[in-house]
This record gives C-alpha cells, sequence and structure tokens, in this order.
C-alpha cells in the first residue's frame, strides 16, 4: 500500500497545524489521489513527529510511504533535517520503501498557482 | 498598469532569498500572465522591504499592485504585518490601488500540486 506523508515545520499556533491536519484529510478524498493513505507530521513544535508519522503510515499497512516537504524554500529543514529524520526510519525498517519527494517550492506548476491565486486571468 | 508584488518572509539564507527572486523572473516571463509587471519583497531579513517593493512597482509605472503573500498558513505574518505594511502604502498613495491575494496556502489548487509533485499520477 502506497502512503504520502505530508510533512510541514509545525508552528506554536495552533491553527496552523490544524490548516495542515485538514489539508491531509482533504488529500485522502481527493479524486486523482493515486495515494490509498495520506497523513501528516511535523519537523517540530507539533505531533505526530516525522518518525511517529511513518510508524503511522506503517501500522496502518504502508509497503510505500512518499514523504512530502510542505515547504517552500530549500533551506536546512528540506536539505538536511527532513532527510536525517527519515534515513533513521530507513534503516529501522528495511522493507518499507521510505522516499523522499521534492519539496514544495520545487514545483515547476507552482508559477500557474500563483498567477491563478492573484486572479491573473 | 498592474503589476504583482511577490512578498516572502526572508530567510538569513541568500540562497532562499534568490530562490524567490528567480521565482520572480521565471513569472514576468510566464505564458498566461496578465501583470505587466512582477517584483518581489520580503517582510524581513532581506531586501527590498514591502514598502520599497511597492514603491518600484509604481516607480515602473504600476497604477494597480497585487501584493501576493507567499506563504504557507495563515499566522501572524500573514493576518497582520503584511496588511499593516500594505496599509501605510495605501495611505502614503492614494491614487494607486494596492490590493492583497490570498496567501499561497489558502489556494484551493494546492492540493493538485502535492500531488502532482509526490508522483501521483
Amino acid at each position: 500500500m502506497n502512503s504520502l506523508l505530508l510533512v510541514a515545520h509545525g508552528s506554536r499556533r495552533e491553527a496552523s497545524n490544524e490548516e495542515i491536519r485538514s489539508l491531509t484529510e482533504s488529500l485522502r478524498h481527493k479524486d486523482g489521489n493515486c495515494f490509498a493513505d495520506v497523513g501528516c507530521a511535523f519537523l517540530e513544535l507539533a505531533e505526530p513527529s516525522i518518525p511517529d508519522g511513518i510508524r503511522a503510515c506503517i501500522a496502518r499497512g504502508a509497503t510505500r510511504v512518499t514523504v512530502f516537504p510542505y515547504f517552500l524554500s530549500a533551506g536546512r529543514h528540506v536539505a538536511s533535517d527532513i532527510p536525517d529524520e527519515v534515513n533513521s526510519m530507513v534503516e529501522d525498517y528495511p522493507d518499507i520503501e521510505i522516499t523522499i519527494a521534492p519539496y514544495l517550492g520545487a514545483a515547476g506548476a507552482m508559477g500557474d498557482l500563483i498567477l491563478q491565486q492573484s486572479g491573473s486571468a
């Protein structure tokens, strides 16, 4: 079973964490979603952690987990912190295929989304 | 003339600020972009500031400026800090129409972008 794990930074402001949980819930039911399961996790300041998020996917039956960094820039969190946490889980679960997708800010379609959201017809 | 001003948080890591400048440059030349001009500005830690970014749009001939908050969550920056800076410019330039678009994280198409970027066919 293929699972998607949306990973956000996490915030002291609980409403920001809830935005991520709502987005995760909407992805679960989205047309065109080929992932059988979608979860979320936070790098810091909110729960679940990345390891706990990956463990939850596996507990729900995942054999492949795609970790998606919901970050706009390729800073330390994307370059090191998330890979470090994911790699420790790869060692713990050698039979599960755990990969990291390109981070959000690298999306080729980001420009289209910005123009759409800004009202450029 | 309609201008779009992409507003990012700004980072101590200059490469992150350059990502924003590159994105801005790519938007300038993008098919389907109805804005005659695209600029960028930063809330903090990088230049130009939001007021300077708006002034630069006006200096290049803008009569309408759409400020786009390139932020993922509706925290204090989106709710207060950016509006405060923009409102002070609205007072300074009563003949220019300056508006704030919905922030990036509120985009209805965000789910599609995530699935696309995660490799969901």
